[in-house]
């Protein structure tokens, strides 16, 4: 069923490869798209925490292929081992070979680990995405009792939070003073942990492990001061590195942080891009290379890679990650994007900080509301670089994103203040006491 | 309590008013701020449609002057009935005179009513903001049966939504070919439509009142067709227009949009800013008078006076209303801001819009997912000049209003296909079908 012969080839079938394929036939209906996937099915990688009680099989997380083949992108099932860039030709383990117009690599990440004695042993689990991977750990976590995840980063806290439903007896060992502290400053995370707690979870924090202990399996791991916590079960969940080995080996440029590209994504290759965890990113405050291996940053380098395919065309080239993150813990819903107070004054930022909260009801009493807080982080010039915000809510989530196009948009404090929010006595906090903009207003008076 | 002469003197307790004392007080703490409203209990304007089910008494809506006079602002309930502009002196009706430094008016608007017969019945009632005035139709809007509301934009259609709750027989007379028509497109305003007559309500569109029946109290209202709708009750909710009978009295410039103000919210007397209702107001697109009678456009008007009262130091003046709009039906969430289609088509602007629905849960089966379907409206340039969104679920109202911010950052469209929205499975459309995205794509391969 397939050519031979494509405009357009993508390797890699997770977020970024999916939608660079989805927005090709999109945008360029008339050219021919091939996406080789390693796996036939494969899951969401986003809902790989909930594998432990919310979702009770990995067929019921699916990427939804049948939306490309709808649209007629072609589909194969194979692993890209090697591309001859000359004849513009990918080469695949089975012995297939296809050529291409134009390439996106969009083969992901791998996760990465500290230096720990035992890791090898039994029982002890990376959070990979590959379907088999992710069935195994879900087998596995329903059959112990006691699990240790290492590090408290969004995908150990979302782990936690959904094994705590299983009354499973669950620590979390993080690095940094706090949970989530890479993302949230350290108010928001507090608020994080103490929902983990209530839910049973233990969190250790400012340690790290030494050594997981055992013989052939895991039996509890060892801290830096000596405690040591007995486990059925350890995640590492430390961070994922980008996967450069077959950009290395076909003589594309690489960096520690990924495949090197410019800001449309385009690799020292003319004809190959780079999109997602296998790609370098910058950050959008520093300029610099920096890591941020998140979906919906892939997703937003693939729909910039294809737009820009034929010919730079876009008004705008990305300046950068700001990082959009939700998640939700318990009934807490936490979002966050750019740069927090903790990331600015440890980079020596000046800035400016502003809080707020309010609840999302007007009058106050009306069902359903929910008090939200929201921090807003200003340079002292007064453009906006960061911004947080939490309530036991789910319109939190969309909150947040409107604040990450605040931040993307270089929202000036003034605009801020004088932005036009809309407001519903059912759905929203009043016009009056908008968190957003009292928040600004906060920041407004210290500047 | 009060003292002669304040530096910053607050004409009205609405939420223009309200925000002004609240922002001054804010910004500038060592000045003195007073805020005279008619009213010691001013009910919350958002929350008036809900007298009829949700909220019971005028006592549990009311507007949080205590917040104010925490904040230090003082209060006296009087009506303003004079400024003397060259002694720059406010005098009331209760003979008291106040001397300002800066004043701002903020002393809204009143209902307005087309030319129907018979609007003098009993029993027929204009949608007035007053405590008393809410409390009456409060009373009556439980003591009857049948009830017809002349108008269907938000107030109208939000209060049938209420009345249905209760079992009343609720008809909707709209001029316009469909309810809410001036902020959403026909096929937005068919849900909201369809949605009210599942829940009973009548909906009459294309049609005009000619007559409201009977001699004494009203009985029912005539239309332009000659068909009859007998009611107990007849609501005109058919708009408001600004009060500028003071502003006229004391020879600031006034139009029939409101009292002229310029950028900065400053009227013909450099010492006069007046805000809200009663204010003159662009519209965003076609810098012309426009009315928009919106408490969160008074809300914001409130915020730019005050922030340049002593001098314009704002990054970015106003540019106009945008208008960010959101309202419940059900449980159906409606949003929208900017430009619609029908907007663009009958002003002769070249666009291009673009449509995608998405459920907020990924997997799409997650518990608490709803369809979000999103329409954007471009400049054929590629500006962004309209959004609207709609789904069974609160989390639309905050998507409305980062849709809102991206309409004021006049974000182009290839922005908006290359921004970072956070996702989360529980809580979100997944990143691959972020609704938003995808409509900006629809749009984008019709340029």
């Amino acid at each position: 069923m397939s050519l031979s012969r494509y405009d357009i080839v993508v390797v890699g079938g997770g977020a970024g490869g999916f939608t660079a394929a989805q927005t090709a036939k999109t945008v360029y209906k008339d050219k021919s798209v091939l996406l080789i996937t390693k796996e036939a099915k494969a899951v969401i990688p986003c809902a790989i925490p909930y594998v432990a009680f919310t979702i009770d099989s990995c067929d019921k997380m699916l990427m939804p292929y049948d939306v490309l083949r709808k649209l007629g992108v072609d589909i194969v099932v194979d692993e890209v081992v090697d591309v001859d860039r000359k004849g513009k030709r990918v080469v695949t383990a089975s012995g297939k070979s296809f050529e291409y117009g134009k390439l996106i690599l969009a083969v992901g990440g791998a996760p990465s680990a500290p230096p720990i004695e035992g890791l090898n042993l039994k029982n002890v689990y990376m959070v990979y995405k590959g379907y088999e991977k992710v069935a195994e750990l879900q087998k596995a976590l329903r059959e112990v009792k006691r699990v240790v995840i290492i590090g408290g980063g969004f995908i150990g806290v979302e782990l936690a939070d959904d094994l705590s439903e299983l009354k499973k007896d669950v620590t979390i060992v993080e690095i940094l003073p706090h949970c989530l502290l890479l993302n949230f400053d350290e108010e928001f995370a507090a608020v994080a942990e103490e929902e983990l707690r209530k839910k049973g979870v233990r969190i250790v924090t400012g340690r790290t492990v030494k050594r997981v202990l055992g013989k052939e399996a895991a039996e509890g791991v060892e801290l830096d001061n000596g405690e040591r916590i007995p486990a059925d079960l350890v995640i590492v969940a430390t961070g994922y590195r980008p996967s450069t080995e077959l950009a290395k080996k076909i003589g594309l440029r690489v960096s520690e942080y990924g495949i090197v590209v410019d800001d449309y994504m385009r690799t020292s290759d003319p004809d190959i891009l780079a999109v997602g965890d296998c790609a370098e990113k910058k950050h959008f405050l520093l300029g610099t290379p920096t890591p941020a291996l998140l979906a919906s940053i892939a997703c937003q380098e693939a729909r910039i890679a294809i737009l820009n395919l034929y010919g730079v065309r876009m008004s705008r080239r990305t300046e950068g990650w700001v990082g959009a993150f939700v998640t939700k813990i318990g009934n807490l819903v936490l979002g966050a994007s750019g740069a927090t107070e903790r990331f600015a004054k440890q980079r020596n930022i000046e800035y400016v900080a502003g809080k707020a909260k309010a609840i999302n009801r007007h009058p106050a009493w009306l069902p359903g509301g929910c008090e939200v807080e929201v921090k807003l982080v200003f340079l002292k010039s007064g453009t906006l670089i960061g911004a947080q915000v939490a309530g036991y809510c789910n319109e939190v989530a969309e909150l947040a994103n409107a604040l990450a196009l605040a931040v993307q948009n270089k929202m000036r404090i003034d605009e801020i203040i004088a932005m036009q929010f809309g407001t519903h006595p059912k759905l929203t906090a009043s016009p009056i006491s908008t968190p957003v903009i009292l928040a600004a207003l906060d920041a407004y008076t210290k500047l």
